[in-house]
């Protein structure tokens, strides 16, 4: 399935591995999705420049393919005192329950030094000449657009909505990332509201190619060749997955957390904005549970990711799934133990096994 | 596009026109769509046996084909004086504010009313041996299943989740529908909550077939024939199209509601139960905006949809969008002003383009 995505991104198969933050996107998944032919991606969001660099070279090791990382585009974010201080009464309750004490209060980034973090990761592709950049939770500034695109880096922007798909592509930037509601982890909307912004691929994609010009990447609860095929009929020219590569031998993604996806179903896959400030799908456990109550009052992101890292750390370390973020997509009973390299090959043989089927039928 | 499900169905196209209550299935529509080689559905949960009689007949003046009729499964439900005081005193503020008189308190029928009502809608199904017959809000008891199978008629049932359709199968019907979180109208969800039974069609269809063995029809978003072949693409058998239909000629939506989805966009359908007492999704409006602080607190279906009938019959009248239930899709972009026949020639045409493009590609 040649498109003129493949031939922009100078890849054999139409697949890009969806780049997950905090550390499921190892170096040693990303190089086997692009030594495979897709496209791997570093999750750089979480990352310093310098973090990222040693990725970078870390990969480069072991592929001499094409990747690309992933930048989160700052956002303003305005914290009352009466959020964090809802943050602090529910997360004091976690602490006692997991027997954690208090931290010192972690420092919050001003929006400035978030800023500043992100040009420095820009300078790190550029002269690490990676060949292609995608942005989640908005558009990059005007001039590292121009920039980057002086280096000939593709630019990928995510959206969730037609008008979010059209910003992207009238910012310049070269393709786009419709993701559906059915996508794992965070949501990527940053003009349309939560509520408004989650929209199902059968909706999604053809309402969004009707509209744009520039090759369409489907993300949201696809795991197989039936999803790949389907997002092709719907005008894609690309997916991205993301559950599908958790569950892989490459994926840093923890035991616990990969287990979790092969045992639960999709309707247990639930929206929460209690992990981070920002709605992300995962895994219903007790945190999500009990958060219910207070979610919308908590504070926005990044401040609450902040504040739950040290949770999140000491839950990962116990394997304590009550409180870890097990971000899923809706499709978890297709989810599958196996290498990037077999996961790659079956859902080609599988896609070219579905358009004999829907030729014949 | 011959699949187990048409010749079960003895139709044409696999394109089966959803049910939709309330006037909008009116006989001519649901005959046009028989016509011309799909099946035509009577949305028959708000008629009584007598109404539901006389469209069946009317339908029957108008086609030969087959035909179906949907009944929505009588639900307890439980009702508090603190839910009808709540529903009492937002709609007052609504009469207000459209110079409605209150009117006597209207009758709300027991539950074993209800369930007299259905049987007497199982009776006429038998009596006009009508050949196709589908459910939505539960299951169906097993004595009307297993005297409804022996007269021959094919019996579908809705599910929101792979649990629901599993019970479907399980309780012996012949088919299921699976309502995807784009759909339009009303959710089917019988055993899982809303929340966890909102999945996309791109996860719900590939792993229901996964894991049923009758054939499976797709609802939910489908509106051309790229989302026909991307649902068979995921292993659905056939697809079930409402906003398609409801801007058809021949549908008895009002002009003020086929104008309102040819000019909104995914983003503003949004999810409310403030009309009926039940989930369901419908272009934003004043009604639904309003009603957001205290949705969760009103009566249950079908106590709420009672209440808020004469609001909804004024409105209507009166062409005042802003408190009617504009019930829609997450695709109302693809919304077209056609016949049923041109509508379902268009999607049979662009499906077999559909695949070709996929075969070449």
């Amino acid at each position: 399935m040649r498109t003129e995505l493949t031939k922009l991104l100078n890849i054999t198969y139409p697949i890009i591995q969806a780049p997950m933050a905090g550390g499921i996107s190892t170096p040693e998944l990303v190089a086997a999705v692009s030594n495979h032919g897709g496209l791997g991606m570093i999750g750089a969001g979480y990352l310093s420049a310098e973090q990222m660099k040693q990725q970078v070279q870390e990969v480069r090791k072991q592929t001499t393919q094409p990747v690309g990382v992933n930048l989160f585009v700052p956002e303003e974010v305005e914290v009352t005192g009466k959020e964090l201080e809802t943050a602090d009464h529910f997360l004091q309750g976690v602490r006692e329950e997991l027997g954690i004490e208090k931290q010192s209060a972690p420092t919050i980034p001003s929006e400035e030094d978030r800023w500043q973090a992100f040009e420095e990761q820009v300078d790190v592709i550029i002269r690490e000449r990676l060949p292609v950049c995608s942005f989640t939770f908005g558009l990059p500034p005007n001039d590292v657009i121009t920039e980057m695109k002086k280096k000939n880096i593709i630019l990928i922007g995510t959206a969730t909505t037609v008008e979010e798909a059209l910003a992207v592509q009238e910012a310049g930037l070269d393709m786009v990332v419709v993701q559906g509601s059915e996508a794992g982890g965070h949501r990527g909307n940053f003009i349309n509201d939560h509520e408004g912004s989650l929209i199902g691929l059968m909706s999604l994609i053809p309402q969004t190619v009707d509209h744009v010009d520039i090759p369409v990447i489907a993300a949201g609860g696809i795991m197989d060749g039936r999803g790949l095929s389907a997002a092709f009929a719907l005008g894609a020219q690309g997916v991205q997955m993301g559950t599908a590569f958790l569950t892989c031998t490459e994926s840093g993604a923890s035991s616990a957390h990969k287990q979790a996806v092969m045992e639960t179903s999709e309707e247990k896959t639930v929206l929460t904005r209690a992990f981070s400030g920002k709605w992300a799908r995962g895994i219903q456990n007790s945190f999500i549970a009990n958060s219910r109550n207070i979610e919308s009052q908590l504070p926005g992101f990044p401040v609450q990711n902040i504040l739950t890292k040290h949770m999140r750390k000491i839950a990962g370390e116990e394997l304590n799934t009550d409180y870890m973020s097990l971000w899923s997509g809706q499709s978890p009973r297709l989810a599958e133990p196996s290498t990037a390299a077999e996961l790659i090959n079956r859902v080609m043989e599988e896609a070219k096994d579905t358009v004999q089927r829907l030729s014949n039928s």
